[in-house]
């Protein structure tokens, strides 16, 4: 088991990652960048709670083009925001009938920006604005009438890529808790259990071992294979002769794991078998071939080319980044040039088709080195582990 | 402990949803209905999956004035929603370089609706678009310049917020599996224990006792009381003297309970015990007070008042909407005027602040019937439970 990390970051981390931030937006002329969204707002303040389940109050952190980042937050959230390293954070009572929060968003704006900044927001692909459509169109029309946004989408995903070594260790740990309880799955007694028990079973050993939150489990099972893998579990009961696949996104302090293991129930086809055996060697291949300088596009077409004459599926990628997001850009598919840099973090996740429409996937996370890929989760078993209490 | 309810809905009840949506889009004049949100899709549609956690794709569902809902998705969730009562499942193959969804989107709305439909969406408090914003640029583009779009915020609330008797026996059941934890937590043994620690525990309590996820849990501990109810699980050491709160959001097949308990480790002051009692007052108050009829303001004032002289806090409101979302509308605020109604489950929050800088909230769900209210939460103790095992 490896030694646990100390939770939360140095000031000097959130400096660092601000300044990145800033040096993009200079070169781009951004005046302030507006974020919406868990994810980013945790990354430039260290803002954690899991109260962005709730969906009924929107949350913003503005960066301006020099100094920390300033919270426009509702009441409720002080207190947690107010032990990040933030000094400036602003706040209104919300839910609140007429104005929840764009008054106070947009007197700030001008502040610290002057009535014609010219605003960022991410606004391409794999990004949303998490707030009401009325309040978008109103901050467009205080903002965005002479000056048009600027699109923030490239230089939030540049800055998130690459992750400092603190963050490694993070998602390190959360690898190792999520390894450690695959390790136990062979040893489960299921004989009469259902997915759902399979499920709740395997979420309570991550806790056990240390996981914050098992939140993401998917998977799936059925006789000699499996046909989906993010549906939810079912009152399906496990059986010989099954292949069943648990994916998981263990957290810990914020940051994720993503990655499966598949298992047989007491035996397994020769089908089942090659198939693994397939993707266990592409994914290998994919490893070994990583170092700075391949691209995304390169790697996707290592691993597909080891799985050369396999129906290869069309889930639409065969691996993404990760960290604190469950899954960051950038994306292995044949189109992503992105070119993979030291302390990006990445799952490699090749998957294919076999039998009568059934489908097979293998993930491991990695960390991209100067001299190649350090493995974050225990590389799985070569062979199809078999779990024997059927 | 209640008898598991059956998973899923049979399809007429997602007729029946449809039905009264498409009741009310026509009184609007509104052509479609487009939804971006887990809670929205999954309560028109039944698909059920963790993989929202994943924010890299997105989801369309479209709500035609007449027939089923027809979705437009990743290919990767086609097999998932095949399995829901939806006939006409479109897709695409995402992540996508050039086109993520918004060709056949556009398409497919063209060919339900015509070329100049009248197109809602949610846009109101509360909500958000889950897309990108050039992607809802594009959708401006393509249908809003001649015709601006309705906001569906009030129809989605209206339709969402009277539960179905199957709906309402999932959230009783989520209640029942969390008032169970709470019931265990007297006898943890506290010694040298941290919040950490603590809340883990909790969570492995709500999975053993058959909660699919125990996905929300917020809470705090500190000497006499503690000051904040959002944050997450921190490695301070609970002590003798020490209140503490645990706020769950379990859920069991797609629904949520909402609610907390508080407790004292090994003593409780005098202060402590009188505002847990003006709490539990104020919330028996307010359960007592209500019938179909009665308006969140009436709720909000008969708990304030219950409260008088108390110093009532300012998280923006006292209690709210419960069901597939954590928190849904309506608001218990002094403005919230939405009359209570038969079917609607609600919970009840008010908080105070005490000592210095203390603050307790207590919570209840209940589901409004024609005789009053029907509690889902196992009622709190009447004296605030102390831990002995410390």
């Amino acid at each position: 088991m490896l030694q646990t990390p100390e939770r939360g970051f140095a000031p000097s981390e959130y400096e660092q990652r601000a300044q990145r931030a800033q040096q993009a937006m200079e070169l781009a002329g951004m005046d302030a960048l507006l974020l919406t969204t868990h994810a980013d707002i945790f990354y430039f303040s260290g803002f954690l709670t899991q109260f962005w389940q709730s969906p009924t109050r929107p949350w913003f952190l503005l960066i301006p083009q020099s100094g920390k980042p300033v919270a426009v937050i509702p009441t409720i959230g002080v207190e947690c925001m107010q032990r990040t390293w933030l000094n400036d954070i602003r706040s209104w009572s919300s839910p609140n009938e007429h104005d929840d929060g764009m008054g106070l968003l947009i007197s700030t704006i001008k502040e610290l920006c002057g009535a014609s900044p010219n605003l960022a927001v991410p606004m391409g692909h794999e990004t949303y604005l998490r707030l009401p459509l009325n309040s978008i169109m109103q901050l467009q029309k205080a903002f965005a009438t002479n000056t048009p946004w600027l699109d923030a989408t490239q230089l939030i995903r540049d800055v998130r890529a690459i992750k400092s070594e603190h963050e490694i260790d993070k998602i390190r740990y959360a690898c190792s808790i999520a390894s450690n309880a695959f390790a136990r799955v062979p040893s489960y007694d299921l004989a009469g259990r259902n997915e759902i028990d399979l499920f709740r079973q395997f979420k309570i050993s991550c806790l056990e071992l240390g996981a914050d939150e098992c939140a993401y489990l998917v998977g799936a099972s059925g006789p000699d294979g499996y046909t989906d893998v993010i549906s939810p579990a079912t009152g399906r009961q496990l059986r010989a002769g099954d292949i069943f696949i648990l994916d998981t996104g263990c957290v810990w302090d914020g940051y994720h794991c993503d990655f499966d293991r598949n298992f047989a129930v007491g035996r397994a086809s020769d089908a089942a078998t090659s198939a693994y055996q397939t993707l266990w060697d592409a994914t290998q291949q994919g490893i070994e071939s990583i170092k700075p300088g391949v691209s995304c596009a390169d790697l996707f077409q290592v691993m597909m080319n080891a799985m050369a004459g396999a129906d290869g599926g069309s889930v639409g990628r065969i691996g993404h980044g990760l960290g604190i997001d469950l899954t960051e850009p950038p994306s292995l598919t044949s189109y992503d040039t992105t070119v993979l840099k030291t302390g990006m973090v990445m799952t490699l996740e090749p998957g294919l088709n076999y039998g009568n429409g059934l489908t097979m996937v293998h993930e491991e996370n990695i960390v991209i080195r100067d001299s190649g890929a350090e493995l974050l989760s225990v590389r799985a078993a070569q062979q199809l582990p078999i779990c024997q209490r059927i």
